[in-house]
């Protein structure tokens, strides 16, 4: 691996290390809270909280060793789409989770060069489940390769799936979907609610595919490379590369993709 | 705790663990069959020999001790329901995250006295997670005591789900009260594929409410008591008592209980 990627990869690393720490500090403050209220306005801010100072420490630590790199995230993190050095930040992807105390959350950190996904890293800070992948360099599971299904079959496979937080023609796209995968005989919908997570169990074989109408270039920015380095397939769910931009995303072992996504584009709201 | 109902839960207790670390030992196997071949026969037989050999381990465990009751199981256990002491044993709950290295699978065992729910244990041996009741004694996680969300408004929690096998009416079913959880603004919805811990998710607070419109006794026998002994209530999906049969079923907070009854039986399957 070029050293540059290599100091990058760490970077990116301990990038997410670091916000995941803040993440599990606040996730243990959130079951005390849990245990005193419902889910309410401190629950919110709370997350909120955890959300943005993630998202300062990990900015802090890319920006001190990387000074020249613009960076793009949720959090008004607004980088130039086109620069040379950019770092896609999610300081907390799968906050629903967070908010009910469901420990499947994570950050997810990815590094462009030219606008191409060089670096990615995903990571659990609960399970300490950590996916990482650079460009060219395959994709490992705490340290381990990985690589997708071998699945050719839909009804071998489990499907992962997700819902945009709209609850109208979107979401009714997703149940048609759905109901058109199960009509294929597969062997089951599984819907674990943080995307950069449900890319790497496509990546790591547990998903056959995954699909969602809509998600933000973070959400999915490092769990593209690490899809693709484990010798998957992905695009938006009507076969159109990915962007920078919001999206649909379908990631697919390489044996399904065609079939899912004749599935996914059928069903695509308009 | 009556000194009958401690060795009782410590017999249930060592059973689910005896299980899961047969459970354990397996999926590591399964780990090295999946980097070899796609989901096929060899994967389906080693979740069979899993599932038989981790019922056995727990039957003579819990037969070694009380020779006199019955046990009631999945693999062809068929104690007498009527009995004074039945015991109600699902030695892998989870049979398709298993098969797909998904680490999200359980072990339930309940103990029936004159058919009321007793004790119930259910362990994931993976990661470690233990959820136990006692009637009238309360439910834990990993011994600490839990309850059932604080929630009153649909509008502030995530739905859990589960599809049977049936991919016809029932499933359409159920797609159609997700939709109507979904136009009630609900967080969202999850699908976790293990109805066991789906139950212990509402008993600790995570899911709002839970429903599937068909489980096996042995799916939900442990999970009901402790969703009571947390404080929420449970029922089929049209509100009836859960008995020994298959049963469609609703687990839910207290608060959420009519909200989620009025969708789910509005939808019930005829």
């Amino acid at each position: 691996m070029p050293s540059d990627l290599v100091s990058i990869l760490r970077t990116a690393k301990s990038a997410a290390y670091s916000g995941g720490h803040v993440l599990h500090r606040y996730w243990h403050e959130g079951v005390e809270l849990r245990d005193k209220s419902d889910i309410g306005g401190k629950s919110y801010d709370l997350v909120s909280d955890a959300d943005l100072e993630s998202q300062s420490v990990i900015a802090n630590l890319i920006t001190e060793k990387f000074p020249d790199h613009e960076l793009m995230g949720e959090e008004d993190l607004v980088g130039d789409t086109g620069a040379e050095h950019l770092w896609v930040i999610d300081p907390l992807d799968g906050t629903n989770n967070f908010l009910h105390h469901v420990p499947h959350f994570a950050v997810s950190i990815a590094y462009y060069r030219d606008g191409i996904p060089t670096v990615g890293v995903v990571h659990n800070p609960i399970s300490g489940d950590t996916y990482a992948a650079v460009r060219g360099e395959g994709a490992s599971h705490n340290g381990d390769p990985i690589g997708t299904s071998a699945a050719t079959e839909l009804s071998t496979a489990l499907i992962g799936c997700g819902f945009y937080y709209d609850r109208g023609a979107m979401m009714r796209s997703t149940l048609a979907a759905i109901e058109d995968f199960f009509g294929h005989h597969i062997h089951g919908i599984r819907r674990f609610g943080t995307a950069a997570l449900d890319l790497c169990a496509v990546a790591n074989g547990m998903f056959g595919a995954f699909f969602e109408y809509k998600l933000s270039p973070w959400d999915f920015a490092a769990g593209q490379l690490i899809v693709t380095e484990a010798g998957g397939k992905i695009s938006d769910a009507q076969g159109n590369p990915l962007g920078l931009e919001p999206s649909s995303v379908l990631a697919s072992c390489p044996g399904l993709y065609d079939a899912a996504l004749a599935i996914t584009s059928k069903h695509h709201p308009a």
